[in-house]
């Protein structure tokens, strides 16, 4: 993987319509159907002719508010595993990535399903890890709250513990299939994990063999402290969402220095900031069609959409006011970010919503694909990332135009491969294979 | 769907590399890599090309001993709807149905993944509904002990209550994606679930709008009383093993007069029992490859086999002599089936461990594709089944023999397809599209 050393990592984040508020509403909008094959289908075969890294799949479980359907898509999402499933038997080189919720679910359960698709995929699957934040989630699942954040990282960390001890009960070398003399697998190579912890019992082993990657990579998302050790400690792909590069550098900085307590080499973990990227023949070009997305999203739209990201309704104060001092106690660290760029930028509401709406606080580039290029390089350049995950604000077009006016920039730089060299998403990231821990268990 | 009234339905049940214990032994079996897209990608070429009417998935999460995982590959599942993904984006007709258990889900996230699913499919899946039974299971779960019969079928009948209300908690019509007018979805016609009951407490509603079936079908095969009453109260289609036809027409009868009770049509039920086929130019030619098959299994391993379905550790009786008289309260139906078997027509240990081991009590044929043509249209006739599930010996080879040797005959007597005519699955099988509850609801 060495001659990769040099070269992002790019993701193609799949989101709906699009990653802006209103693309939907956007004319170049594919819309005919909801969830539709024949759009995954060309949105993956432009990702892979582009030799990106991965494609990423989000996910969440509620419809928060009815009341919101009637403008706002952005509760929308089709089951990320099934979307994945779907996706790996009509791609051949491309990563694939799903976002699933450590809090609703089974790690026997989810460890099987993303095995079972490392497995037919030929290793090229990632499991998003998320503990999910909203309200509405509880309720459809048995809670009339959510989990408290420190309880809910417990709980994940403990889930990731069993997966991925599940991944490996079956070491690599246990199959043995010799149908002559009727052996089947080493017994001595398949170990019950025993595990009993604080939310889960489980005894194993899984009962399919390892998968090609032994482990699906695991990509992570958290920001807070307990979400950054975390990721030091689990992650290997790390997605952020900065728009400021010499915040961006600090949080680099910041987690890879995390990783030696944990006995991680820096190399290890991909931190990949979302960009969304607005592209044009001239910057002009580029600004109108931002321009143009955002007459698409009206001034109470937005305020109700800020209203949802800083989780306090913010209806009531003026339209072209910065926003008053709020409580945020407890809150997420997006709506800590919006309050503080309200602050130090002296925003009005309406500016806000509609900074927000655009790419929920994610960086945006605005511009030729060469002065794209420019911006990825620098921020590249300057350790403010390993790549990023790339958030058309509208598909396919959006990654249509990324994938056939930015990619041959990058390539052309030697800033992105012009071919696939490895099989496995492991080796597109230039992550090590790990060794099943029975197997590393043996050895010592 | 006038045309299919009086043709049968045909399943294509896929299992590992095929249904016999020892199909894995078999030369012909094509078993390079264990969960393999090239395998399923054939296999569903071929079933489609028989214009079957679904692909058939099981599923189980346990190794229930490890130690026989030496001999023994019956503990081998690929997750099931993992599998279904990955075909759903590889065919074009075929309906897919795959298993899952309600006693160690969320019916949220089954509801979500079954309707990203038919989505994705265009209205081509089905849930094949199950309870689970093994104690190994439970121990994977957070548990010590399975859940009590009663208890497990409890559940079930409130998972299935959740999810259809979730499938049907978006109406067919609250999409109304007017760009121009900034209007996505009719929220009178988006409905919360408010479901409160003894297992479960879901808000609701979905946040996927409705799937192109309504409600992907819905099969069990439960044949207990309880199981009966499930069935009757919201199965489809039942899958069931009988070998003897006077017992297949009873259960026939007296599942269909069941259904009024729940206020359904005896037609919107389908009752296709398991078979196996070995098919040779000639009778000979088939029984020498059946007994090619049972000559892989050396009889202690059909008793050990036999031991594991009857829950019962019968390896310390004589080989050669019928099963003593034992305790079998609380067992499988399976079991007792097995033990009245043995009683009946006074079968050896080792002759039940084999028969068993051929097809866990299927229905199974053995002959030229005219004679199995014969006994499938007499089961058919004399209101055995409304069709099969096709359970090949061995895969993808048993498969292509029927679907290149039988169906012909079938299709030249008219009793199947020679075309596909619908588009879902529920037209495949000649089942109603379902209201939303909530739509007929607003009518009455």
């Amino acid at each position: 993987m060495t001659d990769t050393k040099q070269q992002m990592k790019l993701g193609a984040f799949l989101f709906n319509f699009g990653h802006h508020y209103a693309a939907w509403r956007y004319p170049g909008t594919r819309a005919e159907r909801l969830i539709d094959m024949d759009f995954y289908r060309q949105v993956a075969r432009t990702a892979e002719r582009g030799r990106m890294d991965m494609l990423f799949l989000a996910d969440s479980s509620s419809v928060p508010h009815i009341q919101d359907t009637a403008t706002d898509v952005s509760f929308l999402y089709p089951e990320s595993t099934s979307v994945l499933g779907a996706l790996s038997s009509i791609t051949e080189h491309i990563g694939l990535a799903a976002t699933v919720s450590t809090t609703f679910n089974e790690p026997y359960n989810l460890a099987r399903r993303f095995a079972t698709l490392d497995h037919l995929s030929g290793g090229r699957t990632a499991w998003n890890v998320v503990t999910g934040t909203k309200e509405a989630e509880a309720r459809n699942f048995n809670r009339d709250t959510m989990l408290e954040h420190g309880l809910r990282y417990a709980r994940a960390q403990e889930f990731l513990d069993v997966v991925s001890s599940l991944w490996d009960s079956w070491e690599d070398e246990a199959v043995l299939f010799d149908k002559e003399a009727g052996v089947f697998a080493d017994t001595k190579r398949i170990h019950p994990i025993h595990h009993k912890g604080a939310s889960f019992s489980v005894e194993g082993p899984l009962n399919i063999p390892r998968s090609p990657q032994g482990r699906p990579v695991i990509i992570q998302a958290g920001t807070s402290e307990s979400g950054q050790h975390l990721a030091a400690r689990t992650a290997e792909v790390v997605f952020t969402a900065c728009e400021d590069k010499a915040k961006a550098v600090a949080f680099y900085k910041q987690l890879k220095a995390l990783l030696p307590q944990y006995g991680r080499d820096a190399g290890q973990l991909k931190i990949m900031p979302g960009l969304l990227t607005f592209i044009g023949r001239t910057e002009e070009e580029a600004r109108q069609k931002q321009a143009e997305f955002n007459a698409l999203v009206p001034p109470e739209i937005a305020v109700s959409y800020l209203s949802k990201l800083l989780n306090l309704d913010v209806s009531g104060y003026p339209l072209d006011e910065p926003l008053p001092e709020l409580s945020m106690e407890g809150n997420t660290s997006r709506a800590h970010l919006i309050m503080e760029m309200s602050r130090q930028k002296n925003m009005t509401i309406r500016e806000l919503g509609l900074h927000f709406a655009i790419a929920r606080g994610h960086l945006v580039l605005c511009g030729t694909a060469e002065q794209i290029a420019d911006q990825m390089e620098d921020w590249f350049a300057s350790g403010a990332c390993d790549g990023f995950n790339v958030m058309p604000p509208y598909l396919p077009g959006g990654l249509e135009e990324f994938v056939d006016q930015v990619i041959p920039v990058l390539q052309n730089r030697g800033l992105f491969r012009t071919e696939y060299t490895g099989r496995t998403l492991r080796e597109h990231l230039g992550l090590d294979r790990p060794a099943s821990r029975f197997t590393a268990l043996a050895q010592t």
